[in-house]
């Protein structure tokens, strides 16, 4: 037997993010860029950038910058606030997985 | 923000068991009746036994006897390897529940 688990951010009820939306915001950060980022998920930018504004509305937080035109037509910057969920986020997962693991061992491995 | 998480065991990459079925098998064993437990959880009797018997497959371990007859129409009891089963897992559940508390703390409230 194992252990699965699935984990996500709340506030007042609504959910912020779990993997899938923390993985386009990390993946914005990388690209620098909605659409790139859009792209690599098979999404549209529409719905790709629906998605963060969700995420910003519901959390409070500004997540991304977008600047217009500029030889590549634009491009957008994960913020020093949403750098820092991308990092609290993957630590606490991190954190939670080994936590996880060795909680399994010792409760069901006896 | 609050972290939210769903666990559930697998084996085989087949799902056990999560918080509604342990649930289930909880209250028959509370009821020593599966009749019983089903009712607390409106469903029929042979829905919950349903169940109990895809649990029992998917993890090879006998969970419920059940008894023919008697005065009360036969009973279900819950088997040593499954009471230890739910005890493992209301272990572990509360384990990662202060665990999760503790982490997110840690990594969000700074």
């Amino acid at each position: 037997m194992e252990i699965k688990y699935k984990m996500w951010l709340e506030k007042d009820g609504e959910v912020i993010a779990g993997n899938g939306k923390v993985g386009l915001l990390k993946m914005i950060d990388e690209k620098g860029s909605i659409q790139k980022a859009a792209e690599k998920y098979s999404m549209s930018y529409r719905h790709a950038w629906g998605i963060i504004q969700k995420m910003e509305r519901r959390s409070g937080i500004k997540l991304v910058e977008t600047q217009v035109g500029g030889k590549e037509g634009g491009g957008a910057q994960v913020t020093s606030q949403g750098k820092r969920l991308l990092n609290q986020y993957d630590a606490f997962r991190k954190g939670l997985d080994q936590s996880v693991a060795s909680k399994f061992k010792g409760a069901f491995k006896k």
